[in-house]
């Protein structure tokens, strides 16, 4: 199977180096000889037929530009067969006859479904929180820990002048990936993870040993959906006597120019993406494993389970008095 | 009178550009042969005596750090005449025959207070909200506006890949300018200052609108203190059709690295402070007014009204659809 | 006269903030029912007639960008009487009966000279080095020296790691104040401008005096067009023992998102300018004094003089060891 | 072999991180309760006997600094045998009986010595130029790479302005992952590493090809070491017409706050180094393979190659037009 036009879309939650992947798709299938169509609004323009015709030049000046070019949407319609088969038709009328779906594990469920109906889909991953099993790593994930960690070196300022407790929910969507890796980065006193959930009393006794060792301010870091932070500043500054403030960082984590390692690995699951689709196959999710680019078929990818790694919370445990 | 030993301390909310306040505090008082002594924590260290003196490299590299190296303080005691005679106690105990205040209008009181007790004091506005009526620019004030403005960039670019309306509560502690300038510089369309209130039907008009040119993702940006942004987002959602989310930016603002403007000014007011005490003079409040360095009488300052840039604030209104 | 349609266009060496100005001057137009064509290439576009329609969406999300999106070129033409009539036979076969010329001295000419041949042009300093006589602020110079004060913290890392000393060579055009005022907030130990030239001897011995007061690491601001800095560096090097290194910051300087500050100077000065073409009134330069908008005839402003602020440079050399 | 007290140094070129690795290794020091002492100006230090008791709080609020606490310096001295016998001999006299050497393959040759001549090291590999053959990455990569395209990306936004050529030189010490990713990063037309060389005629043709195809602005990447900049931009002026301007980043590289990636790789590393020693292990280097942390035999680590990423290379051009 030959295949000759396809068309790339983003679905989901944004994630700065969206557009990275975009133009690697866009560019490696041009330079395959093939046409794209960008989808814009996700599976919602896609039923809609809302699409545009990409050349080289629709993707210049955007590899740096968080979000994405494309737009992006939520679409319960594409859940039900029939929004997939109107999706098919779309596809059909136009001869696109291979998709790129950037998202997370909701709109691989639905470039499943797409290819079962005979388009050929193959899924990147794109979301901050880095929470889909098959791939270490996923587009957008590295710029928010980075944000985040920006922030809350400002936050440390604060603290720091008032011997404050700094109590901070960054994103992560029921994994706590984000909320590790930035608690290390910020010298967190604690790190609240969904995958153990909020001890309180271990919190606060850590939060005494580090005052009883000296230490004048503090940051404790908590995975968003694991209780309210001002309730935890509450009660850390009952409990201790450590004047304490909460913050949510929030969409802002979301935002921003991609970094390199962001920028690169989308260039490199685009240009993968478009291997798959230019030999006919679908059904695959592009993945990072152990720092190659791989893939996987769709529902052995959505059935893997992802460890949390302990070794990393206990060593952050360790090293923050 | 010849003064032979300063204090310098900081006071009240922390600010961005304290510490460049407080090198060339130290560094001017040593060029003119005086001593100077840090106090830790505001007017509470000093009437503790938590005092430390200052050398040449004491102040080596802070002047690019957030935050105040001197901790900061609020200091219920000092409102009470005792709490300012204990104070004196401690300043003519060690000698210390003048101080630099860097903080808000608070901590000015303080510092008239004891400037009559006898202790010449001079104040030097730092507060990233710049609401002390006295002078122009107040510390901290450039680098909260620029912080706010690298954080709301960040929501533009999710705010745009969803088409959303972004709710944005920024600081301000009762006064408008962060909202203001913050707001003019990322193109909100609608800005709720507290010197004008928030008139909910002139911002669903204003949004509606912009809308209705063809504006498809929006910012609002809301000052402290006039209203939930999660309310203001739903009444917006509601009205307009427009998915809106709201932002609480919070002490994230307060941080970083000072700006230019703020190193540069803050510089400037030390020198200008010792200046003054060199020569006996207390009771006075450094300001920036049409670009000079000036003072004022501490109670005259007090006194002033700030005006609101109600033309700035139209123009915001035009420019922004 | 009642000006239907204006012109925008950008001209000389590219700064951040323009963006901004080009963005208020097309708004604010469009509020006054006015049309407006953005000319692409500065003059040449303009003899050219590279000419492109402006609405209110052609202007968005732009406020935050660096660089120019109506493109800038120099024009040597343009500086002969025959070109500045090629420009205005365009103005009038389309109708353009104003212009805003956002750029340096050397656009201002070009804009007095169009508004003699009877097309009323408006000029808006535009330009990173603040080198404009009639303004206290020029576009782009707060971004300028901010981007110019996070380099430099960075060499400020490595210079302190090794006990190093750092020659900077900055951006100014003939002008020091992007190197006296980035030399402030970095707490340079000397600062090169033109306006005082280089006294060799001067530096070295401020250098080995800080040296003596147990400094470790030093920087050495200075602004282009002094001397080769590898050269400093090497005789600092050999008098003083200090393993010096120099860097050259270029044009990175020249890009970057825009501050606050300039974005609402650029705001207010598009505004302004519109204001002026509006009633008819051309050959004016907006300026910014004491913290006002004004503007002023453009001859008048070219031979005005600026003063160099010495008294900052006094205090910059007091404070800095 | 039971260790009781261990040292740590920084040696040769400095990296953002290797605070953190310093902070990782104090802490996991003291909490398997051994003794640790800072060593200033790495092995130059270690002759001298410049050491400094480090406590858990002497590690406090550097984890976010570029540079390192501990000062660096190059120490010729101790290639020679006698060097080596010379710190042992202050190694036995403190009772150190282990120590961690956070640099490139020359301080592991150091680290190596002194191992054999009895006092067990252990390597952490901090570099920004990644070119260390037994790990996937070394400390301070990252947030070179992401300084470099900051830097870049604001040059862009000149270059387009002026629809100009930026021919950039970015570090590396003969070795061009920076240029590599950071190119793929910006989006570089061409990419020039030592591991290819330059070939001038390709990359003339890449820039015409894609000038051809509608580019209007270009950036080149150059690893240091290939060849002038200055040169290859006039050479590209001449030979497409297109205006070019060279930049040299330079150290401003080697400066500035770790990335997460930096810190939280730094902190593993530190901890996996007291994990070594602990056991009286020394003569090893620790490394990251596949996203493990692991450990070589320092001769063994040093005799390995690294390949270049060719395909990624390729990627590379196929994208950028």
């Amino acid at each position: 199977m030959s295949v000759k036009k396809i068309g790339v879309l983003t679905s989901g939650g944004d994630a700065p180096g969206m557009n990275a992947a975009i133009r690697s798709v866009v560019r490696a299938a041009l330079k395959n000889d093939m046409q794209v169509l960008g989808v814009r609004d996700g599976y919602t323009g896609l039923i809609k037929g809302d699409l545009v015709d990409m050349g080289i030049r629709s993707v210049s000046d955007i590899i740096q530009r968080g979000g994405t070019y494309l737009y992006t949407a939520r679409c319960p319609e594409f859940r039900e067969w029939e929004g997939v088969l109107k999706a098919k038709a779309v596809c059909e009328k136009v001869g696109m006859d291979g998709l790129v779906v950037i998202g997370g594990d909701g709109s691989f469920r639905g470039a499943a479904d797409l290819s079962k109906a005979g388009i050929p889909c193959v899924g990147i991953p794109g979301t901050i929180d880095n929470d889909i099993a098959c791939t270490d790593y996923t587009i957008g994930y590295d710029t928010a820990m980075n944000t985040t960690i920006e922030m809350v070196d400002k936050l440390r300022d604060t603290a720091q002048s008032h011997d404050r407790c700094s109590v901070v929910e960054v994103m992560g969507r029921r994994a706590g990936y984000i909320a590790l890796n930035a608690g290390i980065a910020c010298g967190a006193t604690y790190i609240v993870v969904p995958e153990i959930g909020l001890d309180m009393d271990a919190m606060l006794n850590k939060i005494k040993a580090a005052k009883a060792l000296g230490k004048r301010y503090f940051i404790i870091m908590v995975a968003e959906g694991i209780g309210h932070v001002d309730e935890i500043a509450e009660r850390i500054e009952k409990e201790t006597g450590i004047e304490s403030r909460s913050t949510v960082l929030g969409h802002v984590q979301r935002g921003g120019s991609p970094t390199v390692t962001d920028r690169v690995v989308a260039s490199q699951m685009g240009f993968h993406a478009v291997e798959l689709l230019k030999q006919g196959i679908g059904n695959r999710v592009v993945a990072q494993k152990a720092g190659k680019i791989v893939d996987f078929d769709i529902q052995e990818a959505l059935s893997m389970k992802k460890d949390f790694p302990m070794d990393l919370y206990n060593i952050a445990n360790d090293i923050s008095f």
